[in-house]
């Protein structure tokens, strides 16, 4: 079983396990670093370094398991670099990133109550562990609905013999993973999915890249909506403080497709704000994102497990934010050598953005981009 | 062998053990997290939510054991959540909650050098993980003495054939875990306790609820007082910074009582403060809190393992601050399902909280509130 | 096998370890704390306290281990106390002190990649559960450079039958744990250590007091460079911020010898700094330590593994801080019962703080200083 954000993992998994000798507790214990040294240029055509990039980017501790019956699993996880703890933003040690007890009705319904990710956008809710780049793109960047305090809902199930549909659904904070109180206006999260293909192997579809060399094709379409009312924070559910709550709906669509070593993913994020800009008493202004974007990539993974991939992302801001930001494109090579699967990886990714759809390499805003990265876990 | 803050637990634990092949290192590890969805009205008589707390309360991962001679034990206690890092009150992500060595001269006489409770009222010292509320009461809040660092003596033995007696004391820096440097007015603290019927099955007078259903009548009687010197911090050990240092002396009374599935418990606690008021050069106040208050609880548990528990606080505050606080009551039911104990609950708790001793719902500042809480722990 | 902070501990280590059936995932887990009090006085002739120092100084947990190779090996340290955190000069909760992947070329040769110590002064190299004080010395405090994110190159060989030697090299961002992002002024640090009888008792090199009681006499010799370019903070990896970047040289040469309970230790720290004094706009300075210093320790283990050590430290600052540093000097003394090795340790400390060279109890800034400390560990 891969790791999955949206559900403990508890099949297969060969790292340390422990099940007490009346099988009353199972914990699996896991942990994984990204090492990375990056650094990006002055601009398109000045390649002298304008800073780098060179950190534990992620060191998380995760356990995940049941206790005193399956139907009761939960899923708790660590995070413990400053990147990790939002700490720039929020000013507060956030270290705990999941916190979350499912009750399982059936195989096919459970319901969660606690700290997880979203059923937001495919690539937010792809652990960061299955990446197949460095980082996530600029449209997740900009408008991922993240982490969230509250109640969540899975079913899944199949329509005739082989296509399978995803239902989920939250009513959450919509305050993030900082709050401790937070004032009644919620976040309502909702998302399908359908698999018209039948299931990827080994839960492939919230992983990229194609390491299972799928021997049939397999596609995933996804689609979602989240209306966070009156929060307090630029992204909803992350960001810096704004001075005023505001009412952000997110609309996503995305889709995944696998077949012997390829891999194609898509994904669409449309964000409203209904007060995109908020001030002080002194005047001071803060934003919250919203507008529209694109992410595109596509893999092929070579019998050697090295992966080439191509990113194209789009990122467009709504025209009341237009003082704030620019039309962004990125486009992105990588290489990945997988040594053991996602868990054990080194990636060499290069870039180079654009700013309001100047290619040229004189472009204002433009520069080139570069990170390995080293992914160690079990 | 309970959960138990002022001893590592080591006896009769089912959860996950280490032991060397020699005998020399002994852990055992442990979590627990608890979840809530709470809310209060903003009036008696005005429904309306006035705020919700809905987040993970508490996240915390403990060893326990013992190394190269079961007679130096050990606690260690790591709490990863906000509100657990007291990080709003110190500005400091104080993530150790417990870290003390004991000795063990005799199995009943052991010293303690760390940080970890003091002997304090009966209630701060049971484990959050022991309580059949969702939260401590108001009377606690307000005037409990909580964890500091220094030296700790527990003495127990016999009166007679079964009378149990203990007798506990502290010199602590007074300053509570965040500090690092103290100035050197210190905290000296002592408690007695007489259970004249005996002890408790399974250390059940540190535990609310009488889960063992206790088959003959067991009572505990505790007392105790704290002096803390010169301390900078408004409850002592605890709250926010002061612009002067304070002397606090706190006075505890308490007792429990549980038989056949019934529990009743009292607290009263007094405290005085040399100075209330403290100013800073803008003239800017911070009070110390002083006051009394007192705390009963009482509960039957069904052999369903279903409780029904009712509590009544009453906390008045010291004529000096009465700018600042106000008498206040609360009137509260608990009903709690324990599926294992203590570690995996569900409890759903309604509260009608009064000031100045006015009931009517249109009492100014009256309130009704709610939580619902998982907890789940090994 | 000794822990070493350059080098997972991996072999002979007796704690908490876990191996996957198939051999592919291979951990040791270990923690360690230490509690302390400790007090100064308020000068040479008045024995008041002037402050207590009664705390957990450290609370550590280290995991080492290998993955899917023996040649992946990785170390991860977790630090959880407000001193661990450098929360006091950072205003970040720095709780990861070592995440870092190690490919093994051959057992004589294998580089890092990611955030662990820097080959610095030896004293600093050593754990800090490997000292024979409570304390590292002044000179250790004010010229260490500390840990440090980006690659390293360790390889050591023989020279003839019995002499060895070490090389080592870093080049990493220069601006410590907390950083992430970095300018482009990035750190380059050299060491090299020559041991003409022959390699030390369990790498005993690197760990205080001759706990082995080496058969022969034991020696190395070591040296080494650092050069800190554009670097933000007092101390280049540690330290306050300054107001403009500033370049800091740091020259080592240390020694160790042990032999039959006796060990001789000796360090001499040289830095120098570009612009030693910054500016911020409103005019207020903010300086980085510049200047020399050494340090000495002698000791001598008993059979009964108690252990009486000396040491005398010398601080001078250079003359560009002589309005903010004044020569220190300290004379100290320890008594060690080492209960098991350096896990479980007693520690007795009394010094004796001069400045500028004047001895007499009356000298101006003089003071007495103890510490008791216990360290308990796997």
């Amino acid at each position: 079983q891969r790791e999955r954000d949206e559900f403990p993992t508890l099949k297969n998994f060969k790292g340390l396990q422990f099940k007490s000798s009346d099988s009353t507790i199972y914990m699996n214990f896991r942990f994984r670093m990204q090492n990375r040294l990056g650094a990006s240029t002055i601009d398109g055509d000045n390649l002298g370094i304008r800073e780098f990039d060179a950190r534990v980017r992620r060191l998380r501790m995760r356990v995940d398991g049941y206790l005193y019956s399956p139907k009761f699993s939960y899923t708790i996880q660590l995070a413990f670099t400053r990147g990790d703890q939002d700490f720039d933003d929020t000013g507060v040690a956030n270290i705990v990133r999941d916190a979350v007890v499912f009750y399982n009705f059936t195989p096919n319904f459970y319901i969660a109550f606690g700290l997880n990710k979203l059923p937001g956008n495919r690539q937010r809710v792809n652990s960061s562990g299955q990446l197949q780049f460095a980082d996530r793109s600029i449209v997740n960047a900009a408008m991922n609905i993240d982490r969230d305090f509250g109640i969540k809902a899975y079913y899944k199930n199949k329509i005739g013999e082989t296509a399978v549909y995803h239902l989920k659904g939250a009513i959450t904070t919509g305050e993030g993973r900082v709050a401790n109180n937070t004032d009644k206006g919620l976040a309502y999260t909702g998302r399908a999915e359908l698999l018209p293909l039948g299931a990827f192997t080994d839960d492939g579809d919230y992983s990229e890249g194609d390491l299972m060399r799928e021997r049939t094709p397999k596609v995933s379409f996804g689609g979602g909506y989240s209306k966070n009312v009156g929060t307090t924070r630029s992204g909803g559910q992350i960001g810096y403080y704004l001075y005023e709550p505001v009412t952000l709906q997110t609309y996503f669509a995305d889709a995944i497709f696998k077949y012997n070593g390829w891999a194609y993913q898509f994904e669409y994020i449309k964000r409203t704000v209904d007060k995109a800009i908020t001030y002080n008493e002194a005047g001071e202004s803060a934003y919250a994102f919203n507008g529209q974007g694109i992410n595109q990539q596509i893999s092929y993974l070579f019998k050697s497990n090295y992966e080439l991939a191509g990113r194209y992302s789009w990122l467009e801001p709504g025209a009341s934010i237009g003082d704030y930001q620019q039309e962004t494109e990125i486009i992105e090579l990588g290489a990945t050598k997988y040594l053991h699967q996602h868990r054990i990886k080194f990636q060499l990714n290069v870039n180079y953005q654009t700013k309001q759809g100047v290619f040229a390499l004189d472009g204002k805003g433009n520069r080139w981009g570069g990170v390995f990265q080293v992914e160690l876990g079990i």
